[in-house]
């Protein structure tokens, strides 16, 4: 999860690196599936490693969606659909900070899931492990957020 | 789209079938992901075949999915997912008749969707043709049905 | 609940009456909450006897909304909001017939709810006596309909 | 905006006396409707003032409202439900954090809503000026909350 059209450049190759990563160990790639940002990157990443992809998309059509959104699923929820996003993940991987990825981190702690916030800055992470204390992890790059996904569905693989 | 739970034996069976041939034709079957019913029936068919399945879950958690259901959106969202499900759809296809399958017939007319309304008694016909006209179609097998699916793709192919 | 755009000018004359009956019962009038057909005409009623009316608007923000709907839900879930509708209401009345009318009476069905047909050809009402049975009641003009809300009330007052 | 099972007493006190404060002016209360929390607190308040309150339920029935929600919209939508409250706000007030509420703000800032943090940290003030920049202010008691709404409304009324 992370910025559409606020993602920086820098975010975007991060994004892209991930979604190969994420691919590479057999995971799907879940994203809000738009053509732009952090959400085009890792799935374009991922469609580069020959993994699986899904967009969770806020419209009522497909229009709009990332060519590289194997699987649509069209909502028309507007950003009513950043709930589903998170309730359909098992992981919840945080690149990047805007509104709607604050959201999506607040429901992601709301619905218990494992929230991993990789390369965010100290009011983020302080903010978030406030109101989700054990649910937050940290990670400084993509090893790192690799690392915690497997240990974390090491132990809670169903 | 069809019953869950009131589903009859037949309708499983043609179900199973529909699915094993919608996998047959490398098309995807999606369906509203729980363990029972037409749902689990048409996901089970296009596993036999190799398909890939969509489930899209009205529940929070992926509690009570069918274990054919591949790849399982958690929506939250009870009855309402039924808009998403037929949103995420290229064609509906109706099997079997009940409050929640109605509903999401007269959502896929709403959206402009193709519908085909297959083994349907005189009065469900008549009834969503009033409301649907040239988005409904008829099929009385499996044969018609997936000549009506490739018909419609031939045009609407994106 | 009834069409919008496509309601004739008898249906919105009966709306605009039954809204008017709803008020003077001292009952609230809840609608998909636009400014056109069915939903504008039974608010309009309902303001004419000073009562209290609700809309369950489909947009993002309040754009669209009828200037008769009191109370403006904003949902942003376009058709996803006829769920809502329908759930937050008592008893629903169901005047002409289209295709988001016909998923509010199916999702009311699939809900428990008490539904009302009030003017409505034979398909439809054998259609959904088929898959709601007992909760399907019929009325020919607006007096019928007001009896059998207070009939229901009398019982399911909470 | 508040947390609900989480809330200090402090927190209810506060709440029910801005619920009061809102009625005062004339102002509709809408919360998330629910029986404990800021939500029910601010809603006592209005209604001890004679206000209108509106609450917006996760459930699919009204089982678990408050009895202070005058107006009650099921929305069958569990967390889903955070989006429409703030869609369906004017401005939004955000007393007490937990998950939940912090989805609530990020969603309002998503939406272009005006957001008043009431008696909130420097680590919470920071992180939501980060991401909602004018959108955010900040008071310290109900009076300041009061004025920001009066003055935001001067300029705003629809």
């Amino acid at each position: 999860m992370g910025p559409g059209e606020g993602a920086t450049p820098e975010q975007n190759i991060v994004a892209f690196e991930l979604g190969k990563a994420i691919a590479q160990e057999g995971w799907v790639t879940l994203t809000g599936g738009r053509s732009f940002g952090v959400m085009d990157a890792a799935m374009k990443g991922a469609c580069d490693a020959n993994g699986l992809t899904i967009g969770i998309l806020p419209t009522e059509t497909t229009k709009g969606a990332s060519e590289n959104a194997q699987i649509r699923i069209v909502t028309g929820m507007n950003s009513g659909r950043n709930y589903m996003a998170v309730l359909s993940s098992d992981v919840v991987v945080v690149l990047g900070m805007a509104a709607g990825t604050a959201s999506e981190v607040a429901l992601a702690i709301k619905a218990n899931k494992k929230i991993i916030l990789l390369n965010q800055d100290d009011v983020t992470v302080r903010f978030f492990k406030n109101i989700g204390t054990y649910k937050i992890l940290v990670a400084n790059n993509i090893d790192e957020t690799i690392s915690h996904i497997k240990e974390y569905l090491s132990v809670n693989r169903n």
